[in-house]
């Protein structure tokens, strides 16, 4: 296994580097930065489920240029020896503020907030992005593809099918946060201590010289896990027959056996007749493990036409989340100070959607009282204090205002950094996919349709929307 | 940097292992097995680009359980003591051939030819389709977009929208298997020498006090490589012109500005526009530099209007190959010995497509001898030998037929691992960059096409077709 982290600072876009040198022969370098991570309104995506954070501290502890790193950047031949100095030493001083894994984020949200000297805060914009815009990507396909299953697991099965070796080992983590029961993937059980599944292919059944004989020997080896893949020539007409003969026998002999796993064909007509015949001969508790193409919208699919399936096997399209493989995460600058004053910052847009969020900002998520249930989120700048009651008014058409006067409010970001310094610990993976669960939970069914959900709120406090607008006039 | 690749043995799926585990305790182990890695039609797409061997060799070579796998695996309290102990002497002694990067491809034909120790050939299969799929699939993605691009370059940009570091570092690699000319990923140059670019960002722009001193202070620390990003607030009232002025400023002082970015709005217009006002200010060889969600069908749609891009940045829609986000790969036994007798094997489906090829199998590109164009591709049994004239038959259809009286046949296959050792040496990434973009000559346009292309034939030889056909009628 390879347990330590690999060092990932050089793992950047060459154009931070150049802004780097800019800075730093500028003299603007060490001014103080903020910048916001957070993803943009994306499809028939409305939440997302917040994953990376571990690996993101990783990278972040871990910063630092190798004298080998120092040498390649200067044969470039396009930075100042000064420049090429300063990275010899360079740490990260920064602050930053996160989301916690599992939590339950959405659109324009900041999931992260980087407040660093310039020169730092930039070389760092496109490895968080990588690691927090990927495993929040998978997190969330996770999440649809469990919260489509209902009471039935989910497996996740995808490491051949993934883009290469880290999108399968952190896409497998991430899906465990969004809510799956296990992985095929054995290097991310050892990495994360994560349950892993698996028992055998068609290449088993193929090696024998015929599916009965090559039952029989699974069952031999595994009398009390003997799960059979029942499609390799004929699933109702060889693979379930066989299947039960094994059973028979093992049933004889003392032991339970798991069930049958279907890989190809109609897998709603097929489970549906396996299960009869499983049924007919006495193993009503035998599952029905399905694989072969699953995603979120075949398994609703499934479910209303009463497909007999206990646990679904999920490859391909949760591991690329295949109907939108990048969730188009972004950082951009929301302040910087200049000479000891700070300026708010926006990127412009002639769509007022894409007009960014100016200042140093955080955000809460506002239950009400009564039911539990989440309100709206509302991101406010940082010195800001919530009031009883609360108004909370629409990001854009501002007329739309709802006052309560009851409320819980929780803080949606922990400072992770301070000054440099690792000041959060990472809980145990399995608190991290309880608290999303739970969180999940607090959320109407209406949000979490698959298919044009309900928009969640996400609201802007007053001197946040006023300081927006005031950037724009004088922009205009 | 962390330039020793890093161990994936326990990189695989559990089943790989269970079935290993069984096959050990069965005695049938060591029986010889032929695996093809391959990937079935999907979509679109018609050639492929092949990529990933390196990595894969890599792989191979580096195959061992330490201790710490070795006692994870025991804890799973599924594997017989007597397997864990053959887990610690692990390694691989088995034959891979496979066709070089950059060679191209089409579906059904086998990349890679595992011929192994069944338990070891298992184990391999889940890494070399993770590494090779993932790859293929994005020098393919990555050589529809350059091809897309006529005689303009492309350049990759994705790092920050890749399913994790290796997507990014690999997926960098792979697009200049492709034919990108540069990336903007530091790490990937650094580990695999390949160009880097990139210059600033919006946030460069929006960190000064205006658009204007933002430019002028690049201009000064970049006076020789001064390309401006010049859509932060508005490109043509505010970023050309003002870029004009630092280039006018430049050139007063003796320098030759490089161009400019457009990163947002109508690149159609936007570069028409731009074009037009650098030409009157005298500047007819800045370049013009476009990005921002570009593909293949955007930039055939930019050229067929005429727009002025000189460079394409690509970034999301080439890294995570957007549109087709896996190459579907897959790894089938084709042959095994039993008690000293080889037995050809096939995976048996309802649709002729998809039922594989049996038989240890290799293949040959057949040119015609006066164009010097890809005629056809004929996969074999590897004990043929092609005979002049040749008669190539369609794979299903084989009313089909084409006789040659003359031809030039290239075999596909270089052996890469004898009895477990490398026999291989990987090329420098420069040779396999070449190789692809002449071979893909070789080809026909109309194979080429990114809609609807004509279907490349991969034929059958009559031994293999017949094999298969004997395989079939046994089997009913």
């Amino acid at each position: 296994m390879n347990s330590k982290p690999r060092n990932l600072t050089m793992m950047t876009d060459l154009y931070q580097l150049t802004m780097m040198n800019g800075y730093f022969l500028d003299g603007s370098y060490d001014n103080e930065a903020v910048f916001d991570l957070f993803f943009r309104a994306n499809g028939q995506l409305n939440y997302a489920v917040a994953a990376g954070l571990e690996q993101a501290v990783e990278y972040i502890k871990d910063l630092r240029f190798t004298e080998e790193d120092v040498e390649y950047l200067a044969g470039l031949r396009i930075f100042a020896p000064a420049f090429i100095e300063y990275l010899r030493n360079f740490t990260f001083t920064g602050d930053i503020y996160s989301v916690e894994e599992g939590e339950i984020v959405f659109p324009g949200e900041p999931i992260m907030v980087v407040k660093a000297p310039l020169i730092e805060a930039q070389l760092i914009e496109t490895t968080l992005l990588n690691i927090v815009s990927h495993q929040t990507l998978i997190a969330t396909k996770a999440a649809r593809i469990v919260s489509a299953a209902g009471d039935k697991k989910v497996v996740e099965f995808g490491l051949r099918r993934a883009q290469g070796p880290d999108a399968g080992i952190y896409g497998a983590r991430a899906s465990i946060i969004g809510g799956c029961a296990g992985t095929s993937n054995v290097l991310a059980g050892q990495m994360f201590r994560i349950d892993v599944k698996g028992t055998h292919s068609h290449s088993w059944v193929m090696s024998y010289p015929d599916e009965l004989e090559a039952f029989e020997a699974f069952a031999r080896i595994y009398p009390d896990n003997c799960l059979l893949l029942v499609d390799t020539f004929d699933t109702l007409k060889s693979g379930v027959p066989n299947a039960i003969k094994v059973f028979e026998k093992l049933r004889a002999a003392g032991h339970k056996p798991v069930g049958i796993r279907l890989d190809s064909g109609d897998l709603a007509y097929l489970s549906k007749k396996a299960r009869a015949m499983l049924d007919a001969a006495g193993f009503e508790d035998a599952i029905i493990f399905a694989s072969n193409d699953i995603d979120e919208n075949l398994i609703s699919q499934l479910r209303l036409q009463d497909a007999k399936i206990d646990v679904y096997g999920v490859g391909t399209k949760l591991i690329t989340s295949h109907d939108m493989p990048s969730l188009g995460g972004v950082y951009k600058l929301a302040e910087i100070t200049r000479d000891g004053v700070r300026y708010p910052r926006m990127k412009m847009s002639d769509s007022t959607e894409k007009i960014t969020n100016p200042g140093f900002k955080t955000m809460y998520r506002i239950y009400e009282k009564e039911s539990g249930k989440a309100f709206a989120d509302l991101i406010t700048l940082r010195e800001e204090t919530l009031e009883k009651p609360i108004t909370l008014t629409h990001a854009i058409d501002r007329w739309k205002k709802t006052t309560l006067a009851d409320y819980v409010a929780r803080p949606l970001h922990k400072q992770i950094f301070a000054g440099g310094k690792c000041v959060y610990t990472c809980p145990p993976l399995s608190e991290s996919v309880r608290f999303s669960a739970e969180e999940l939970e607090k959320f109407w069914d209406e949000y979490k349709r698959l298919s044009n959900p309900h928009i969640y709120k996400v609201d802007l406090s007053d001197k946040l929307y006023d300081l927006k607008m005031r950037l724009l006039s004088d922009r205009r």
